[in-house]
């Protein structure tokens, strides 16, 4: 099968650490061209205009959409209408409603749509899927703390209605949760810290239904944390690293080989090869319960 | 065909103003027992405590949740999980996920969840959508204006977490739209007063796609407003009275006949002669994205 061709569009930290390089060590994929008002790719073509892209280049039929939340309908909308298949990072809209009607949208073309999770390739994770199954989950506990001005440096969008705030990293912790438990849980309580004058949340403490709790914190710096523990009547699994590692009772597992987005570049390429979409909205369902039920808190201001 | 036996938990206003006359009126109905800390019905048993009434009265089949949302979940999930049909008071729950979790219990358990919308049974509603089905809407807008001091004389768990605020009457235009337009729509933007100190808002303005803008507020004294109308390339449908009335291009349509409560028992008990559930959760979770995408803004403080 010869390399399929996708676009980035977007081309900022997550497209330049992660999505190129998976890209171009992929027996899959090409690398055709990429769309972005500012940054490009050495080497590769660059269209500053999406439209223009669309009708000069028939022969590219994927979009990888790399931009932030708030944009990506729109363009997601018209690559799914010009007949292109579309791969959306995390998280996939900045409403429920708007992938669905994106679903509608790739259903109605009869191309792919898939809304990726890369913490769902965590190397642990499908392990820890797998100890899970058929267990009675009595309790959890997920702790994700990480320093936003490291990750998001000068990311004004993030605290924007839509961009999520801390919950930008914590879906990334949810998108595990929803595939590992064996059973689905709910958000029963959440307490929400806004920064004065910011729209998105900088800390949070969620309760979910089975006693899983999850802590929530944008504001750590040093070490950073992504770690989660699932505990049963049968042991506990504990997922370190963002998924990367896997603790069953105490002893570390065997991880899997392949990385995040190397990973997911190789399922989108299975989803297209069989004519499937792949879309899970449980993650940002549980972000919008939260984002609905919790109570919030003003504490001080941020800056980057 | 006998009467079905109901129960009604929650004796409070919603209650007393439409479940028990409507229940009363039907043909099909039995109020059988209510469930409720305070309140009571002339005549009807009452019981303190839900379990009791599981245990003591399994002749009563459906149960019908009149409760705030916040704590339907737990009422429901005994009820399905004793056997019993559930019939759910608007909102379906204070989260999306929790409804899901009630629909996975109702299959489990082979019994049928109705989440009722009472505003989808006023009188102009099946009209509208007959009118807009296969138009293609240019535009709408909704106006839901009402006293919350009226409506909701001291319910102080409007204004908690999981009370949604404005948006619990909100919901009953959503469920009107969601039901009469021919395509989905998503929000798109949405700005959102909180009064000071209180955990939901009081006042909202949101934006659709295709158009629709949705203006709400809980400050309206005087005459009430719950009007709908939506534009389509071959003429216009107006809602009034919350969904009774329908003027389309101008001309008052005739109304159907059944009122909303009278119609939602109805219903139900078609739903259980049948074996089946009917859960669309479309409305609630345009809130979910509203709450999640708004901007937020702090208004006076707000008393009872």
């Amino acid at each position: 099968m010869a390399n399929r061709k996708v676009c980035i569009v977007g081309v900022g930290k997550i497209a330049v650490d992660q999505h190129v390089p998976a890209i171009d060590a992929s027996p899959d994929w090409e690398l055709a061209a990429t769309v972005s008002r500012k940054g490009s790719v050495e080497g590769i073509p660059t269209f500053r205009d999406f439209d223009v892209l669309l009708s000069e280049r028939p022969d590219i039929e994927v979009i990888s959409l790399c931009l932030p939340p708030q944009p990506r309908f729109q363009y997601a909308r018209k690559a799914l209408k010009a007949g292109r298949h579309v791969m959306l990072e995390k998280p996939p809209g900045q409403t429920l409603s708007e992938v669905h009607d994106l679903q509608r949208l790739a259903e109605e073309a009869g191309v792919t749509l898939f809304a990726t999770w890369h913490s769902r390739m965590g190397k642990g994770v499908a392990g820890a899927k797998a100890f899970l199954a058929g267990k009675e989950v009595t309790g959890g506990k997920i702790t994700w703390k990480e320093d936003v001005r490291h990750w998001h440096p000068g990311q004004e969008w993030v605290f924007e209605p839509g961009g999520l705030g801390v919950f930008d990293p914590g879906i990334n912790a949810l998108s595990i949760l929803t595939e590992i438990l064996p059973k689905p849980v709910h958000v029963t309580r959440a307490e929400l810290d806004f920064p004065d004058g910011r729209q998105t949340p900088i800390a949070a403490r969620v309760e979910f239904s089975r006693g899983v709790t999850m802590e929530l914190d944008w504001l750590q710096t040093g070490p950073q944390t992504w770690d989660m523990e699932i505990h049963t009547t049968e042991g506990s699994a504990v997922l370190k690293f963002g998924g990367n590692e896997l603790w069953i009772d105490g002893q570390q597992q065997p991880a899997a080989e392949i990385e995040e987005y190397p990973a997911l570049y190789a399922r989108m390429a299975d989803l297209v090869e069989n004519g499937r979409s792949d879309v899970d909205l449980s993650p940002l369902t549980h972000v919008a319960d939260a984002m609905t039920l919790g109570r919030r808190n003003v504490v001080a201001p941020f800056a980057f």
